[in-house]
């Protein structure tokens, strides 16, 4: 309880743009978020008054900065499940819990999980336990290889022709799972959220545009998605959300594949990237809605705001072509596209880095994603439309 | 120029509510406001990075402030205009300058500007020049005396009957103006932006319902005002704006008579409490605008997200009634209405205190307005509907 404001103090591991994020949304609901950051310089740590330097692999930090947190949440799942389960042990609040945190750590516990609740997936194996030869003979080649732990952005994932060509990557010794390589027509998302109470809340599901492995574009809601298919989406997310016991935010990645089937690609306990068109997109954005979750308020309507919504990544081009200053890119921007949000992480503008998004509103998706793409790749490269 | 963003620095003298919001809006575009606190207990100051505590009505405070920033501006019109003068002769950008806010700080000073201009007021009197019994003879009894400076809230406005009545006002030494008291229909503001470049916007004109001279909800749009009122109201608090060479929000209070005239009550040159429901309501909040405009970046759009938005203030009332916690308050609040937002600023309940607000958006305005009202009377008193 802060004794200034009469309210609980929530901690959030992690002090990177999503941290940013959820402190804009803590201060609206009276809150000031803490943050364990690993640098002052962090995203979140720039802008929030309760920061915490620390290293979230050491528990004495972990447990420094849980102290006087009535919960701690994550913007990231990188915090080791024995420190999570010590924290728990000590008293501390922690949502989610390891126990359901795991399956967004482990892509082979998350595989394993789903399968036995009949989820569809890629077929998979756990190549620690099944022969690369084996798994290869069963689902064909090429193969999809992934590291069970770490991964991002299209980071430890490989697609794979030949056991000769997985040969250096298993030589690595990383932990891997094989997955079957699936014809995608496209990649959506089902974000939802779900209180200890059991409360539950589930935003459209959008259309996340991939490129070179990273999100480039969200389409809400994901265009053409018959309502069958985004009910399928939504139940199986709250679903998940209900038998891993998640508390907060979670985003569940799917492949629609070319014959329409939905399959489970990833999940992310926390606000996601395929979630950031709700702050101005949805009456309850995902940020205000991981703290309703993780403080154990109700949970707030998700309602769109406009029938079309897009959130477009800026990726930071090369500086060298166009040295337009961060400052002018913005200023131009804005005189462009008066309309179109700007949100900026505070991070310095190195190439293939995400330093913002842009999200744009109106009635017909094609005009409203032309506009944001215009708008993100200006603010990337210093030139545009 | 804050060497890890790119992005040039604003400073905020004071860290009120309108701080703390303007703090939220500057994340957003990249920035971390840098506020001039009384207190590290004051709203914003619980919840920015780049806080320093210091007295507005110190120069040196003042100095140490500014040092860094690339420009300065105020959630509040207390900073004395000696001080504004002498910032800017060492260099500093100071928006509003002191030219422009002299007319939020001396309401003799904002009269005699207006009639020079032409622009509708009360008829008034400057007391410190015009014997009261004169001018009370020429605009009647009852009359309105304010004082010159300080007031708000009700506060330093008195409704007298005679001279005999005023005798201990004018006694106090408080240099004060008179004005005739007019028949008034219903309170409007008009709320616009204006950049360095000259560029201008306007917000739809809005009715603030007022409660014992504290603005209680604002209604946006204003109910049923023909659409030539709303021109004329815009246009004169753009001219308004042009004329006083405004920079960031400004605020034009108006009376509307009953017989439907236009009347200025007074202005204000910083985000505004007639501006809070921008935030939902519309495409551009005004905290996001004041920081465009004293960044002279371009303005944002200024349309309206909803056809009918209401803000309620949240005025804490007697915890010794219902003595819920403010937690708990939320707690219910968010139960009953998922998506009415709620705007709390970090400050402890105490009776009469504006302790935050909450906006409800919708398409009927007597509908949205019961919402409203109905939220912010449970969060101050911790019983409602």
């Amino acid at each position: 309880m802060d004794p200034r404001t009469g309210l609980p103090v929530v901690g959030m591991v992690g002090a990177g743009q999503l941290a940013r994020m959820t402190h804009q949304a803590a201060i609206a609901l009276g809150q000031s978020l803490r943050v364990l950051a690993a640098s002052p310089d962090d995203g979140a740590a720039l802008v929030a008054a309760d920061v915490v330097v620390g290293d979230y692999r050491s528990l004495d930090d972990l447990r420094a900065f849980a102290s006087g947190c009535y919960v701690v949440t994550f913007d990231h799942e990188h915090v080791p499940g024995p420190h999570l389960k010590a924290l728990a042990a000590d008293g501390v609040l922690v949502r989610p819990d390891a126990a359901a945190l795991i399956h967004a750590q482990d892509k082979a516990v998350m595989r394993a999980r789903l399968t036995e609740l009949g989820i569809p997936c890629p077929a998979w194996g756990d190549l620690s336990e099944t022969d690369l030869v084996t798994f290869g003979a069963a689902v064909g080649w090429p193969l999809v290889l992934k590291a069970a732990r770490g991964g991002y952005d299209g980071k430890g994932v490989w697609v794979v022709s030949s056991p000769e060509q997985a040969a250096p990557i298993i030589a690595s010794g990383t932990a891997l799972i094989g997955e079957a390589r699936v014809p995608i027509a496209r990649e959506l998302a089902a974000v939802v959220a779900r209180s200890p109470y059991g409360q539950a809340a589930a935003w459209p599901v959008v259309e996340t545009v991939q490129r070179d492995g990273i999100c480039v574009e969200v389409l809400a809601p994901a265009p053409g998605l018959p309502p069958a298919r985004v009910n399928e989406a939504q139940a199986l997310a709250l679903r998940i959300a209900g038998e891993l016991g998640v508390v907060g935010v979670l985003a569940v990645e799917l492949f629609e594949t070319t014959s329409g089937e939905l399959l489970v690609n990833e999940l992310a306990m926390r606000p996601h990237n395929s979630g950031h068109w709700t702050i101005e997109g949805a009456r309850t954005s995902q940020f205000e809605q991981h703290l309703r979750a993780v403080l154990d308020y109700p949970l707030g309507t998700t309602t769109p705001t406009a029938p079309a919504v897009v959130m477009a990544n800026v990726l930071a081009g090369p500086d060298d072509v166009k040295p337009a200053s961060v400052d002018e890119r913005v200023h131009h921007c804005m005189a462009r596209w008066p309309d179109v949000k700007i949100h900026l992480y505070g991070k310095g503008f190195r190439k293939g880095r995400k330093v913002g998004h842009v999200t744009a509103l109106g009635s017909d998706m094609a005009e409203v994603r032309e506009r944001a793409s215009a708008a993100a790749d200006y603010l990337a490269n210093g030139e545009g439309a």
